[in-house]
C-alpha cells in the first residue's frame, strides 16, 4: 500500500491493482477521473448504450471499450480484466464471484461501458466549500431506488437510482452550480429536500450506508450511476462484469476534463 | 400544398406527405424541430450509436426508434415509413431507389436514428441577426469532406463532413454564441476562417452548392449531419433508409426544446 494513494499516478496505480493490490480506491489518484465499469455481451449493448442516450444524468456514458477490446485512451497501457482491484460476475443476473482479475470470466464479445463517478463532483463540492456528510461520518454515500423509472430501451429497464448528499440550506445554490458545471459525471441534482415524493425512506439505503442529517441541512438528491447495474441485472444477460462497489477503474483523464463554462 | 408552409403544424405537414405530397421542407412548420432520418438493421445499430457517441457535433441523437417501432413521441400518431416527403434506400451502400413510401422496403429489425439538422440553428442566427448566404443566394448550403477522421467505431468510419455559412467578421462572434447554445444540432463552429487546414476548396463541395463569400465575411463550419450518412455508407450495410436531401422529417419537438442556458 503505498504511503500516500492521493500522489500515485493512474497508471501505477493501475499496475499496482494488476499485482493484486484489492483496496477501494475512494483518495487515490487526486484530480484523476475513477469511472464506474459494466461489461456485458455485444448481443446486450445496443439496448445498453441506447438507455445511456435516454438517461444521460443516471448514465454518463465516458468511453466504450469495443467487443475485443481490453484496453482503450482512458487506460493508455492498462487492461480492464485486470486493473480494477475488485470486480463483481453475474450469471443471469445473479452475483457468482468477487475476483480481483477476471481473466477466467472475460468472453471476446465483450462490450465494456465506463460511467462517470460522483468522486468527480464531490471533489469539485470540497474544493467549493462544500462538505460531503458521509465522508465526514465514515461511511459509504446512502443510495435509493426511486419511484420514478427511468426512460426504458429495449430490454432495459429499472428504476431511477439516487445518491444522496445532505447539504446547508446556505450551500444549496452553491451545490447546484458547482455540480451542474459537470454534465458528464451526473450533473445538477434532480431533487432538492422531499425524500417523500421521490418514494425514498433516508433511514433505509438500499445501497450504501445512512447518514445523520445534521440541522439546517437538506437532503439533495443526484442521478447515480447504480441506475444502469440495476437495468442491466433485471435484464439478466447471460454474463455481466462490474467492479465492486468503491473499488473504481482510475483513469488517465482528469476531473477538469468534464467541466464545462 | 398550403398557402401558408411555414404555418402548417407538425402533424398535418406529416399527414400531408404521408398522403402523397413531395417537398423540401425548408421553411415548412416555422418553430418546430426537423430532423435527418437513417434507418439501419439492428446488427448495425450498436456502431452507429457509439459512432454518434462517439463523435456528438456531426451526430446529435435526438431520438432512436427501436427494432420494430414505426412511431415514437418526436412523431405522436406518425409513421417513420410514410411521413418524410422522400426518401432514399441503399442496399449495400449503393442508392437504389428514391420513394415517397419506403413500407415495401421495411424491414422489423431496423433501427431509426432521428439527428439534429441544421435548420434549427439557422433560424435562430437569423433571428439573432445573423443572415445566411446560401439562402440568400437561393442555393443548398456547401457541404465538404474534410480532412479529418471521425472518431470510428465498430464498422463504422469516415471523415468528418462539415457546412459552411459565410459570416461577416463583426457577427463571427456573436455567430459561435448563438449556436453554441444548440449543442443538440451541432453546437458551436468546428473551424473558422481557414479553409485549406480542413482541406477543403471552398470552390467545390462534395454536397450541396458552392456559395459565393461576401466582401469582409469569413467562412464558418459547422460539423454537418452528413457525416453519419457517410460512415454508414461507407460501411455498406445490406439495407439503410434515408430522408432525401432537404426532405427531412418534421417533428413535434420545438427549436426552442434544444437552447441550452
Amino acid at each position: 500500500m503505498p504511503a500516500d494513494p492521493a500522489a500515485v499516478l493512474p497508471a501505477d496505480a493501475r499496475a499496482a491493482f494488476r499485482a493484486g493490490l484489492v483496496t477501494p480506491t475512494s483518495g487515490w489518484s487526486r484530480g484523476y477521473a475513477q469511472v464506474n465499469v459494466l461489461s456485458i455481451p455485444r448481443e446486450q449493448a445496443f439496448d445498453l448504450l441506447l438507455f445511456a442516450q435516454r438517461n444521460p444524468k443516471p448514465c454518463p456514458v465516458l468511453g466504450v471499450l469495443e467487443p475485443g477490446e481490453t484496453s482503450g485512451p482512458l487506460l493508455a497501457g492498462g487492461d480492464i480484466r485486470t486493473d480494477v482491484p475488485k470486480y463483481t460476475v453475474y450469471h443471469d443476473g445473479v452475483l457468482v464471484d468477487e475476483p480481483a482479475d477476471v481473466s477466467a470470466h472475460w468472453r471476446d464479445d465483450l462490450v465494456t461501458f465506463l460511467f462517470g463517478c460522483s468522486f468527480t463532483f464531490e471533489a469539485a463540492l470540497q474544493d467549493g466549500g462544500v462538505r460531503i456528510a458521509h465522508l465526514d461520518q465514515g461511511v459509504n454515500v446512502p443510495m435509493y431506488r426511486t419511484n420514478r423509472q427511468a426512460a426504458p430501451a429495449g430490454a432495459m429497464a429499472g428504476p431511477l437510482v439516487v445518491s444522496m448528499r445532505p447539504v446547508p440550506a446556505a450551500q444549496v445554490a452553491d451545490a447546484v452550480r458547482i455540480t451542474s458545471r459537470y454534465p458528464a459525471v451526473h450533473g445538477a441534482p434532480v431533487h432538492v429536500g422531499d425524500p417523500e415524493e421521490l418514494g425514498v425512506d433516508l433511514r433505509s439505503p438500499d445501497f450504501g450506508d445512512a447518514v445523520r442529517i445534521p440541522e439546517g441541512h437538506l437532503p439533495v438528491f443526484w442521478a447515480c450511476g447504480v441506475t444502469p447495474q440495476a437495468a442491466v441485472m433485471q435484464s439478466r444477460p447471460p454474463l455481466a462484469i462490474g467492479h465492486a462497489p468503491g473499488h473504481m477503474l482510475i483513469t488517465d483523464a482528469r476531473d477538469s476534463d468534464y467541466l464545462v463554462p
